[in-house]
């Protein structure tokens, strides 16, 4: 296919094997000869931060991403203040840990509130504020569209289109934008998007969309190829925009949990191949 | 507030009382003292389309919709024919009915594809072949963009501003634009779709979106008021396109149903002066 990528730009990312502490996930990346990982901010500070650092990089593991910051719609000013600071300490953490992206879920609408409007200045507010740090400190926030379904209570910044946006509001190397497939799929306007992203683009992630959506809809992600997803136009589309950086495959799915962890890396190694390989 | 809509204009559709048969909706309608009624095609055929249009009528009440044509992509050309047929049928039920407006739900990906620009074309085909019998018959096909939490299993058509490209493909007498706020309220680009829209809004349809999801997605919507859609900016764009025809309150829910119906019929009527009232 063109436009496929190689498994030397696999990345597990580490909410795939979520009952995983940071030392196992990163010793199956090893056994499976996957070279890179998506950190996750508990299981990084479960494992101590200087002792994560170094596990990755002994191991010899890129890090593909940090997640995640965001959560910044608070109807109550000091909770705002809050999550800026727990913010700049995530980007703090992402530089320790070596990636040059931290992955932003903005946030719903605050509790009581409506206005999607109001949500969206202060997610741009927040993000305005982070910009000098991320500079700084070299990492990249990478805002990322949900998809609709989550508008209310984890992010109302729900396409592509509006996350870059936001993302053309600050300069390219504090703001990005993450493309994952599971969130954006749908969109009849996706290929225009990415190509309008190019190089905004920070972070690519994939997962399948798998109907029957399970009762908690956060968890209804499958394997690349069990699902709905025609991942080679898109993929086409993220290689042609510029995007050279690793490919995340981030599964958030309760019987993928329970698996037994090396049937999970291998799945993930072989669909990858098969379905977005080159 | 400016932009609102007088129960003048409240219309109940049939879905929102969903164990009553046809009769008793149009019963309940005229106890309640709302003048229109939107209906579904299951629940005429049911009465007997003849019966059902001379119970409407003798009631007084405007028809505002007919629910639903649709359904256009199917792998299978046999299929596909037989839902034009049955769309034909649709659009002759929608004129018998005295309603200018057939809203359709057009279809998710094809049984065993992937390909969303496949599913897509076969929905412009099948509008494009309906268009005459349509014209001929003075009944306005409604476009109905879907939450894209339905994409892939009842409408690949995921945004206003999707249906609103593919509505202007054809004449404006034939084909329009339904706005339900449930599937579309997160969409940033909403007000200038809306604008955008202009005459081409045939339906206006309004409930809640109530957190948390239920395991049905399909019935996760509630009375209005009850969620957190914000009614007043959606209804004043409407309003400010030029739409003025009924507004069907259209509500899928568990709980609404299991409700006595002249409970709901209350809420509905309240909810509607209270929320989108002038």
């Amino acid at each position: 296919m063109n436009g496929g990528i190689g498994l030397d730009r696999l990345s597990l990312n580490q909410a795939t094997v979520k009952r995983l502490g940071l030392r196992e996930a990163v010793e199956l990346c090893v056994r499976h000869e996957i070279g890179a990982i998506g950190l996750w901010r508990d299981r990084v500070a479960e494992a101590g931060l200087a002792e994560a650092a170094a596990t990755v990089r002994a191991a010899g593991l890129r890090v593909s991403s940090l997640c995640r910051g965001g959560f910044f719609t608070h109807a109550d000013a000091e909770a705002r203040r809050a999550a800026l600071a727990d913010n700049r300490a995530a980007i703090a953490e992402a530089a320790e840990l070596g990636t040059d992206t931290l992955v932003l879920v903005c946030g719903g609408l605050p509790a009581g509130q409506r206005d999607l409007g109001l949500a969206r200045r202060m997610i741009a507010d927040a993000i305005g504020s982070l910009v000098p740090e991320a500079q700084r400190l070299g990492v990249r926030l990478g805002i990322e569209a949900l998809h609709p379904m989550f508008c209310a209570d984890r992010c109302v910044i729900s396409s592509l289109g509006e996350a870059l946006d936001l993302a053309f509001l600050f300069p390219a190397d504090a703001v990005g934008v993450v493309v994952d497939t599971y969130h954006v799929w749908w969109d009849a306007r996706l290929a225009a998007e990415i190509a309008r992203a190019g190089r905004r683009i920070v972070s690519y992630q994939v997962c399948d969309w798998v109907l029957p959506l399970p009762a908690d809809t956060l968890l209804g992600r499958g394997h690349v190829g069990d699902g709905v997803i025609d991942f080679g136009p898109i993929t086409a589309a993220v290689t042609a925009a510029g995007y050279d950086g690793d490919v995340e495959v981030e599964i958030f799915n309760a019987g993928v949990w329970d698996a037994p962890p090396d049937v999970t890396a291998a799945t993930v190694v072989e669909r990858f191949a098969a379905v977005l390989g080159a």
